[in-house]
């Protein structure tokens, strides 16, 4: 007869999953197991503090629906979310680093020829962007996939207005035969990441800020090489040191330029300033004989 | 300028933490990021595997519901439950184990003289309980409030049936003058846990069963005395060595006598076999130097 108690739960437990069929979930269950009761441990987590956490859960599944994901924010706020980005993406020297995904990329964004102005109406001051894209040894990956992402200057992506269908902010380009690629859009704002929720009170009992730095999302596909998933950030920005979601490297802080009203990098003449940001992505190349795809 | 990555993102997050004001809630915190971190680092979450523990963890959020508390199902399903009950519930040898609470306790219940039916027409063979509650030396504890919950021979608590408000199989007595009460109810048996949801399909891929063994809820009160949640658990019953929530303990396990029909322990005269059970709860004392409040 099985006696349960605080010292023999634990094993009991992982000895109920003798037979799970699928090994890697088998070894997945066993750490949740192992740390989930570890933590409990540690802290001698009461009864009314377990009762919390599970109120706490609750909401964030509740607030949870096909616009808002709270469990990723969760994650993001927790790091977990730029841990396990850093476990899965490990590089060589020189290879732009990879930064948190984020919940706001959407499938099926517009397409755009270089040149064009992905901003679509955003509101924002004008900015100019132009990239290349190399493998580690510099050479140029032309018709590389590049999708780019971008909160408007009031801090919010175009999936976060309830009143409008419109992608703006958001686009897919292909690079050009030298790697290079170009577009027009809104300088990025430093904004607070959603925090009217279970995670914007807890941030708050924990004497935090929501505030994510300014950025622009990247995730760049090309044929043999791994996917890049990525931001821009922007020197300067004063909450670069702190992060809500933990996804600054200071490898991707660059210069956003600005320049006084008169006559744009495409040629247009605006009466007001505008930006100006180039930066180089470099892609790890898939090793041929690792089979590794990514 | 930070610069996270695997090796020193743990760290920023506590650091993240220093001005929390509440010190519980800073250490609680702390130990989630530490326990959370590590179980990443341990299995090298792979970032598909991250996104199908949101979609999970969203999935139990969206089927939780005032009726339906699929978290704390999930916490007793790993053993959580019992453990958090197990570190809040030492006692000293002799007195009545604590289990888990379960999701089924409901305020309010009705209020039943001793020898009543707290049945009140739950489907299920009859079954007489007597019961006796005592300090640690034997003391007989009067007028404690003795609320007992459990589930009908189909294995539901009346709370799962959506046609109903009546209360059945639940109720809150008080012991007589000498420790003791009784009641007529009807059999526990054997039921499995809400499957039909995230938690189930998470039993099945583990290669688990999602049955408890059949028992009776018990929650008693006294002054001066912890209260204790617990359960009486039938012996015999096959599901005794695997309960799905891990709630057995040895000494929790009593005979459910069963009788032909008959003249039952209350003078009726019953024309089908009916069960009785006996068993003593031990309560124990709180020190009242130590101002301990359970």
């Amino acid at each position: 007869m099985q006696n349960v108690d605080e010292d023999t739960i634990t094993q009991i437990v992982l000895a109920r999953h003798a037979n799970a069929a699928n090994p890697r979930l088998k070894q997945i269950i066993t750490s949740v197991v192992q740390y989930l009761h570890g933590f409990a441990r540690d802290i001698q987590l009461s009864e009314e503090e377990w009762f919390q956490g599970i109120q706490f859960l609750t909401e964030v599944g509740h607030i949870t629906d096909d616009k808002r994901q709270e469990f990723i924010l969760l994650s993001d706020t927790l790091g977990l979310s730029m841990l396990v980005t850093a476990l899965n993406n490990r590089k060589p020297r020189g290879c732009t680093e990879s930064t948190v995904f984020g919940p706001f990329f959407v499938e099926g964004a517009p397409v755009y020829e270089n040149g064009a102005d992905v901003g679509n109406g955003a509101k924002g001051e004008q900015c100019f962007v132009t990239g290349r894209v190399t493998g580690l040894h510099g050479e140029p990956v032309p018709d590389a996939r590049v999708d780019v992402w971008q909160a408007d200057s009031d801090g919010f992506y175009d999936v976060q207005y309830e009143d409008t269908e419109r992608a703006y902010g958001r686009g897919t380009l292909r690079t050009l035969p030298d790697g290079t690629f170009n577009f027009r859009s809104i300088t990025a704002e430093s904004y607070p990441i959603p925090h009217d929720g279970p995670v914007g009170r807890m941030l708050t009992a924990l004497g935090r800020h929501p505030w994510r730095p300014a950025h622009l999302h990247f995730m760049i596909d090309a044929p043999g090489y791994e996917r890049l998933i990525t931001h821009v950030f922007r020197s300067g920005d004063e909450y670069l040191d702190s992060d809500a979601v933990f996804g600054v490297r200071s490898s991707l802080i660059a210069n956003w330029e600005r320049h006084k009203a008169g006559t744009a990098p495409d040629g247009t003449v605006l009466d007001g300033p505008f930006g100006t940001l180039d930066f180089t992505f470099v892609l790890n190349r898939i090793d041929p004989g690792s089979g590794r795809i990514k």
